[in-house]
């Protein structure tokens, strides 16, 4: 499965991920076949794309009736999850670490938020939406101690990069990344930027695009 | 401005709101001058594509003394702000639509979130992080009286689509949907999605791909 999983692209396993959240739903609503067209609209992509991508799996379906949810539910399950429950370490406990928390907290089976991190020393050993918080130097004990290998990061753009640094001294391989400001991707380690601000920024410049009333005013 | 905007690519824009941020980071540190390298890196890119970006807003350096910091800030702000604050609404004030209004609180001069929505008869006509919380169904009123064009959508997943169609019927006409499902993009309307149980479901899957430790199970 490894060796297999590693041909598949970082694109690829957001689709798998978003198809599978659409599959389970229709699972819940009782679904037993569903078509490659059906999918495609889940990502904005094609038939022929969900197609490609289920082959990757090794799944194939059928022209007429189209493919088991089950079945693919299982096969996308298999790459993506462990057989333990993936154990993520929180870095920052401030307004979006604390959302981010609440977030994900009982969201799904296959991960959760085990420990926090922070330098404030009003919240430090405090137990915060759940989850015990522990002091920054407190990193190369706990994370190994856990098997802790993903990482959130919501921590001020400052400190940023020096925060991923120690992480990933203290054995963390892949970052999802909240604060506004770029990572780059280091040797051997996955980082995912979510960068909310330029998002917003993007989304507000083509509102203006299309917005007719404002086109005389710019 | 809005003719030569129009042809800058939606990848373009999201790399002059990073080097803007970085520009203005310079700026404060008192930083006069900078190299199309050094303003690369915050974008994992190249500086042939930082000169070719700068070059599309009419921006040219000196190679031996980059470009002037404060004349950038002041060409990418053209283009990306509009003369007023943009105004933007929120609909859905959980957990993570409050963490969006904390999170973007005082953020920017550029926007400002000036109305909550919510269908939670006990968030209505409540001040919420400093925004006063409106019902759904006044949308339409809101929306068009405050000249909002540019909408956060914080709702669970169920709904997302039925909102995001009454928001676009009120008048909006750009989204930024951190709703756990992929709106697709409609005529003449700007839908940018954020979706995080992906991009931490693909942050986990790369940290198993990376860690040696559980190569062997797998």
């Amino acid at each position: 499965m490894l060796k297999a999983s590693k041909k598949i692209s970082e694109k690829t396993i957001e689709r798998l991920s978003i198809y599978r959240r659409y599959l389970k739903n229709l699972q819940k609503k009782g679904q037993a076949r569903v078509y490659s067209h059906e999918l495609s609209k889940t990502v904005a992509g094609t038939a022929a794309q969900v197609r490609r991508d289920l082959m990757a799996l090794g799944c194939s379906g059928c022209s007429s009736k189209g493919y088991e949810v089950e079945a693919l539910i299982t096969e996308i399950s298999d790459l993506l999850d462990f057989s333990d429950r993936e154990k993520v370490a929180l870095i920052g406990v401030g307004n979006l670490g604390r959302a981010v928390l609440g977030y994900f907290s009982g969201k799904t089976d296959n991960f959760e938020i085990v420990a926090a991190f922070d330098c404030d020393s009003t919240k430090i050993d405090r137990v915060i939406c759940g989850r015990r918080c522990y002091n920054m130097n407190q990193l190369n004990e706990i994370i190994p101690h856990h098997n802790i290998f993903t990482a959130i990061l919501a921590v001020p753009a400052e400190v940023a990069e020096k925060v991923a640094n120690q992480l990933i001294d203290a054995g963390i391989k892949a970052i999802l990344n909240f604060a506004p400001v770029n990572i780059n991707a280091q040797n051997n380690v996955f980082i995912q930027n979510i960068d909310m601000t330029m998002a917003l920024e993007k989304t507000i410049f083509f509102s203006r695009q299309i917005s007719p009333a404002k086109e005389g005013q710019q």
